[in-house]
């Protein structure tokens, strides 16, 4: 039966202390229900850590969208999905989740998610937005959670609706 | 020799009146300057008027980058580069251009497009941007220009530094 | 730990019975192996008797990579990865395999993905060639087997060789 | 109006000198008919012959789609379609061409473009193959060409046809 994949985006090398604790968090709370985990593959910041939490789970699968052949991404990744179509793999990111998480807004990579994900129509939450709020939700419809717990929450409630 | 190739990227139907003018104005003057004009290639909005605005001018070379097989471009578009990539095209579009100009910042493929420019390091300059600033001046480097006329002077002295 | 992917590839619609018939007892094969499953994701041929080949392992694990949106996958297909990039995701198939196995060689999505998979020095059996061997041996290297049990002897031997 | 493309593929430096003759002469014959030349964008063999073939006609157009950021096409490209997408480009030549010809059939580059071309149903003209043509004929329509100056005539009947 077909899996529920939860897409985890956020920044690689900069990402803030905040985001990677939360992509951690998130990473282990997905994983705990029982969806697959997606990141951008690359071995930093919030991509490594979401699929590091999620790995701490028994019987967790997380899948990384590699953007170049040789892309390393951690050990944490369980199936490596090689695109070559550098950024243009965050579209494959976008449409392959079933519901898009971002940790922060503030990258350029993970804003370009944000805005496929709205632009496709995908189910689109927010945790730790920091005063982007307001810009964001011009564009179109976007969740915003305060908190991994809370961005669960809304996660179900959106596969529930979807 | 190589063409000089500016990306004008906007939206489509829901595009504001405003930003089709400016898509327009900037087509034309972008035009004079003997620089080709690349969209995203489909029949509305920002898309088709910045293409319009181009072929008004004598000697002008148009190119649409179709997002699917069976886009129509309209009639002012050039050279047709047809990819059946979806958004996916948004990357190519900026990686195209030899710098990127965003007529209005609140339509979700316009922002992708924006964050893949700054992604990409690409010289990127918004005409018409209204209150998001403060947000697109922290993902990154982004020129703000009240007016096609404007954004001209900024793309020559992008093109310059380049 | 990153699992071993291998990706059987072939004609959807007008597949033969006998590419039909070899694709289902690889994906049964390769899932016995304990590995995991990729096919390019269609409902039809070769792609979904590999996968229900494969499902019919306990614990076995497939991945389909659609080429569009709006692409349905059979229900033997876990994870659907979704790429809106039509044709051009056979070259996503192809890297994402550790080797690539193609049953039958006279389809041109399958000669396609024979073609990248040479391109990109991806280790590669063909099952089931039919005269197309001379012509195949002449543009790199290629490995013929003559049934899904010689394949995974020679997917064996490229694995341990990799 | 939009121009009629002719898209030229053929192998890079392992190109035979019978198929870089062939390449340069296409992209001269092609010129002049006034369609535009488009290529993978490579400075080697058969498409940077193309390309130089086609520059020594006055008031010629050259497309290169290049495969990576950091390709660098010949100085006989004026138009540099920048993908990132690797041999994933190879689907937008061919989806992007109203008529496709390859250069000889053996370079796996070129045989990927051979058949991504036939599953798409574009017109397809191999020009100085050798040997390929029962195996290439059975996987679907390719007409033959013996000199460049047999391609244009079937390219002109298949833009007519088209």
């Amino acid at each position: 039966m077909r899996r529920t994949i939860i897409g985890v985006f956020g920044a690689g090398e900069r990402a803030s202390e905040a985001d990677v604790a939360n992509g951690r968090l998130l990473g282990e709370l997905i994983a705990r229900e029982g969806w697959v985990v997606l990141t951008g593959g690359r071995d930093a910041g919030v991509m490594r850590a979401t699929a590091d939490g999620a790995k701490s789970v028994e019987g967790s699968l997380t899948i990384g969208v590699l953007p170049h052949r040789d892309t390393v991404p951690p050990p944490s990744i369980d199936i490596a999905i090689v695109t070559d179509l550098g950024s243009g793999r965050n579209n494959v990111n976008v449409l392959t989740a079933d519901v898009c998480v971002a940790c922060g807004a503030s990258s350029a990579g993970t804003l370009s998610e944000i805005a496929l994900a709205v632009k496709a129509g995908k189910p689109l939450v927010v945790v730790g937005a920091a005063g982007e709020e307001t810009f964001l939700s011009r564009i179109g419809r976007v969740e915003f959670a305060g908190s991994p717990a809370e961005a669960i929450v809304l996660i179900r409630r959106l596969l529930e609706a979807g």
